[in-house]
């Protein structure tokens, strides 16, 4: 399926020891195999870091055929904004568990980017979301996720009041820490955490989850992948709210300001090994089957 | 859009005094306008009863061409059942208060039966589910859902231990006190006491979610609406298990027995005044915005 | 602290294998050192049962120095019943993998027993619920519970519409499957599964939990085990409801009667091994620890 | 009860209108009673303000004989901190809505605060939590809370990974937003968003409710009022976290930091109209018996 890899990318924390023992093992074996390997030019590769091409990480998504997030799931999230919009695709290693997105085990690695190289590995398209922060004054700045946007307190103090809106249309007006406006991909993630279901990754549909809401019948709603949704801030003394993108900043939000969070026409290609099995990786994420706390 | 409403269908608790004082209003006012009521043959209509052709209740679907379903979303599920494979629309009066499927209020009745008449409501197509209880010996029952199908202990004793499968693939081993299969419709129902969450009512999904689980990361989970659900029980002493679909029994489940849910061919059509707004509703219902606790 | 052991009970569905091997290994133990074995008249102990005496499961309470109850957490909670009201201590030994009150494994079974007989366990004094069901006619029927009273629907029909008052002040009218008062004992069982909070096991409190209610901010009430809890259904069509304790039958409550939950004077001892560690058990049975979801 | 009030502390946000409104009659009303009036210095009372003896907030406590909170229960919450550890009682008045603490609604202030001078209200004594904050480097800071003690990440960034310990015993490895220690009044604040139980206002508890946790059974445990509960962050890259106590920042908490919360010896003394009803407020305030979603 992706035929010539000419040069792959890695991206990690290559500061974690675990890690860095992973990119000494790769980087030989992807030379022998002819390939390049660029990384972007701040990160800490040390002595292996010599037979690595150096450039800035925004152009990794335009040269590289493959990147390989090594690490958490945080490192793929990471990664799959510098592809996103370009057509590579990703392969997510992870640092020794398990991870939803991160599906590689270290000591499968080798094996792994071997059947990359092949072709032989099973491409999994995931939609991304794209976040517009549309201030009052000022110019819009937007960012793409993987998993969710969120709004959210900043400061440990007042909770915020905000309405959120579907395709125009009026829902609820909150009370409460904040939103998240997840995938179907990020619906196991912060959403999770914050009492909302668990959406099959390919499900065309959004999770628009409260965190710590203060009406307790303000509970996750699923709608449509092809919504709009928007949040904007009440006037309440004390507000301070900001907006991440997969846990990055984008932006403080503002009484008056608008956020605005729809699918992205571009998407992401996640690489798996073929046969992956999305309902044992959730046995596995979340303990189930090891027997229920009443016997 | 709906033509000639020559005979229709009355359904409801008419013991209720509300309910008969409703059908009371509804009959002159039908008769009036040259439109024949049906209503089936046990029904206790009382003298309003006179002006009435009686019909068995399994050729309601057939020989109406408007069902009207008077009480709360109860009856309207009931109505849902014998109008699944026909074409004939259906409106939903309350008896009190505002109802998830029953959005018309009594002092509202004549004037939206009016609008039917004049094919001036609008038409809101529901998918049904459709539960087939395959036991290891002995025919197949099966029934449709509007809301959900259920799969639950009977006996206030042990929890079941079961099996959930979707499109032949494994999902989990469960402990609790039975399952959801919910409709985007039937999301607000049963299911939201369960930890469920809310799917817009046009959602292309399912939602899977267990009863009293006792294993707390057993959380609800959305799939397509294009999938077929498997619950099977497993060997346990003193299992008992009931199926309803819509609060009605389907049948008993024993281990062995095998309960496939899947989105049926059939679907239904509610009738709605123009402008209904499901968000509005779901304030209503849910108390939103009424002010949350800690202020 | 326990002096002259006697006479010992064995409690447990002796039918089962695994708990007919420890069964296997515990008679000639016992024996050997000098005392005696009691079992229920009915109880298969098959070869085994030659050297026991057999006496009315009723009498067990009076007659045994100590009860060993093997199998799960529900053994255990079946032999509370016979043991309350006498100063008998109750040594639970589960048959395969820990409970919240068996806390014995198969393996250390002999040695428990020797320090059970030896005075060097540790005793724990669980506080006993006591349930009477007032029958608008009819007599008043009572049980014990050391983890919960259940007032739930009978049949997998409609839900019921239920009172609930703490010292005769009325709390809530609610909608919803049924209701669960939990000792502290029991916060970890059932009522878990229903949103409830885990109280520390000698916290002197009972949870009011509420199953599948239908309002979504009826929530888990704890209050002082000092109170005592009313439960009466209002009427409502198809009204079926059972009240459970501990999960065995204690008889049917209608409209019109009335459910009292208090604190007994009775309790039941429980023998531990020293170092006994509440909180390490917590760990195991609700698999914290094990790494969260998301990384 | 309460004899000679000479002095009335008024405790609030003078410049929101309806609060001035509310300060704008009772201060005659005091002073026509012979009540001296006093505030903090910078309150902005306006012309008000020449009839108030204007004091440093830190000798409310020592110089009043009562406190009126005018506000919600923000408010009154500010003001126990300013009476805790002196006898003095609180009087709160909410500006519009029923508040948990704030029982006295505007037009029934004059006579409620009548009532207080006449010693006619019932007198609510509520414990206080002391939390102290106990750095690795640098001096113990401490405070009290009459709701909650709240450890949370301080940036929308990471998750918090912490233990937990009661009286010096380890309860759990935590991952998640953060950790909120509630005494029973608080219980129905911040806890009870983040899945905590209602505690009973006189139950001798706390409350430890886990902020989004990422581990779906890190559930709220409730302990005895007399623990000593310990909160240590783990080493983890980007941990920003802070502890505040009923909402205000007592300070950051860092890696090797120790957050200890304990019962106060201190508490506050609460005014109520005679006959207040605790669940009658819990049925207002959470919107029960207004109807389930489902009829």
């Amino acid at each position: 399926m992706y035929l010539a890899v000419r040069n792959c990318a890695l991206v990690g924390r290559f500061s974690d020891p675990r890690i860095a023992e992973s990119v000494g093992a790769l980087l030989p074996h992807l030379t022998q195999r002819g390939v390049g390997v660029l990384a972007s030019e701040g990160a800490p590769l040390g002595a292996a870091g010599t037979r690595v091409t150096r450039i800035p990480e925004r152009e990794i998504g335009a040269r590289a055929d493959l990147v390989i997030a090594i690490g958490g799931d945080g490192t793929l999230l990471y990664a799959a904004r510098l592809v996103a919009g370009h057509k590579v695709p990703l392969l997510g290693v992870n640092r020794g568990r398990l991870g939803f997105l991160t599906d590689v085990m270290p000591q499968d690695m080798l094996a792994a980017v071997d059947a990359a190289l092949a072709g032989a590995l099973t491409a999994d398209e995931r939609p991304l979301l794209r976040a517009e922060l549309r201030a009052a004054a000022g110019p819009v700045v937007d960012a793409f996720a993987l998993n969710d946007v969120v709004m959210q307190k900043h400061d440990t103090g007042r909770t915020l009041e905000f309405e959120t809106r579907v395709n125009g249309t009026y829902v609820n007006t909150h009370d409460g820490d904040g939103i998240i406006v997840a995938s179907a991909t990020g619906s196991t993630a912060y959403a999770l955490s914050c009492g909302g279901p668990i959406l099959e990754p390919h499900l065309d549909a959004l999770v628009i989850a409260p965190i710590c809401a203060h009406t307790l019948s303000d509970r996750p709603i699923v709608v449509s992948a092809r919504s709009m949704v928007e949040v904007m801030l009440l006037e309440r003394p004390d507000t301070h709210a900001h907006v991440t993108c997969d846990g990055m900043l984008l932006g403080a939000l503002a009484p008056g300001d608008r956020l605005q969070i729809r699918t992205a026409a571009e998407r992401v290609t996640l690489l798996h090994p073929p046969g992956q099995d999305y309902y044992k990786l959730l046995r596995s994420k979340l303990h189930w089957g090891r027997g229920s706390f009443e016997r």
